[in-house]
């Protein structure tokens, strides 16, 4: 089995850089992860973009759609700021034959206490089980790309 | 959604007593497994043995196959020790109409570096996204129970 | 023995806010600290500010500097933004017959990855070990006050 | 500054080996507990052996006090395991001219909540800031040799 992880931006990634005091999206955590989870599979990691969710474009999603359509893998795990998450999820959801799953976190992965291990543990499930299609793994749940927003005021993902 | 966890034991759950310097199995993790990963759906915890996994006897697998069946949910998780899980899982596979994963750890969730939330992430996301049936969330890959085993010089779990 | 810490703000006390991807200074991980270390002396945490510590002022200092003169305690750990904690330090060397120790954390305490506890041990067996005065407890070494800077091209604390 | 860690095993040092359900003493964590605490002064890490407290012999103890007092350094950490701290600090207490302390941990480094750090941080603390001598770092303070013993009930050390 073989999966391609892309890595976008978004909480998961971001980085504390004390001189300014910002908050930046930094290099994929996915790898770091996936090293501790003690994975077998065979996969790579392309670094897509860096950016919060919130500045991704309808071209920056028609980029990504085209990639992962035009690419010869089955299984695509996207890393993804929340905030527009579910907008991707659609932009990419005409794709057929290949199951694409999406997350992210709430919380950054270098945190002591962050959601990102669990959700791309998820991921990687998902994109075994689930039938092609698109998907997001978040807050503990698969929902199906179409069906599923974020609310913000609840931090949480839930069905629409 | 509704989740049904069961802990059994095992590597996940060990817990480092300092005063004889043993390590036994522990209260289980998986509730805080639960919190980090924000999970937002309904579920709850059966703490049904605390055992090494080599200690559990075929005795032990007929109650648990005859808890689950007997049981009106419809998705379990089961936590377990890794040296015996393929075994227990096929113990539970004439069971109908239900999806169960077991999942455990091959270093313990309290240590700072674990592959145990990793693995209940997948497990959690498994017992959603498959089709009913017995399955081992492990080594990054969901494994159908009966053909999959325990390599233990290599320490990972791989298809029979 | 017994010792009064008191945070001021800075770097060792960020949190992450995602709705705004903003860093802000949050409630003071100093008890969480301790606790991790099973500390046996008595101790209380004063919140006295909360403050990215390049917006502290004099006036901030000279309030610092009054409250522990007037405090009965003779042992006190401050925490504190790292990129003015020698100005405070400086700030508070005319108080005499106790010993204070300002720390903090070139990396947030909340990250997997954080110096804080380590600078936080540092900080509780100075203000023990030293001789009354005013010292600084960052990058491994125990520094007088006025003999003191943090090298901010290099992320670190140096002798003057 | 210079410090030399010599490490002598014990719980701090302790790793968990899953095929025997055995925890053993593994190879030093101190090494990545300075790198975390973003330490900058010189040292080396002299791994003198690799023992459970309760087995360290008094030709051990006599060994390692003729290594430190033989060795041209003026500052010492050992680690060591918990349970005979005290015999070993007082085994080295006729070192003169000689800052010793000893330190270690009740629960294991590679634990996720483990008072190893801590401990080490304020080792390195009053190995710089005590004046010379043979001291203790647990339950965060520093004792005197001589004037210390391990609560085993209360898993604490407390002064004589």
């Amino acid at each position: 089995m073989f999966i391609r992880f892309i890595t976008t931006g978004g909480t998961i990634d971001k980085i504390y850089f004390d001189a300014l005091s910002q908050f930046e999206v930094g290099e994929s955590q996915v790898q770091h992860i996936l090293a501790e989870g003690l994975v077998q599979f065979d996969y790579d990691i392309v670094p897509f973009m860096q950016k919060d969710s919130l500045e991704i474009t309808s071209e920056d999603r028609r980029r990504l759609r085209d990639y992962i359509a035009d690419d010869d893998a089955q299984r695509f795990v996207v890393t993804h700021g929340t905030d527009t998450m579910p907008e991707t999820a659609e932009a990419l959801s005409d794709i057929e034959g290949k199951t694409i799953v999406l997350t992210g976190a709430l919380t950054p992965a270098r945190f002591r206490t962050t959601d990102a291990v669990f959700n791309v543990g998820m991921a990687v499930a998902a994109v075994q089980a689930a039938k092609p299609g698109v998907y997001i793994a978040m807050s503990g749940q698969i929902f199906e790309a179409g069906a599923v927003r974020k609310n913000r005021s609840e931090n949480r993902f839930e069905k629409l």
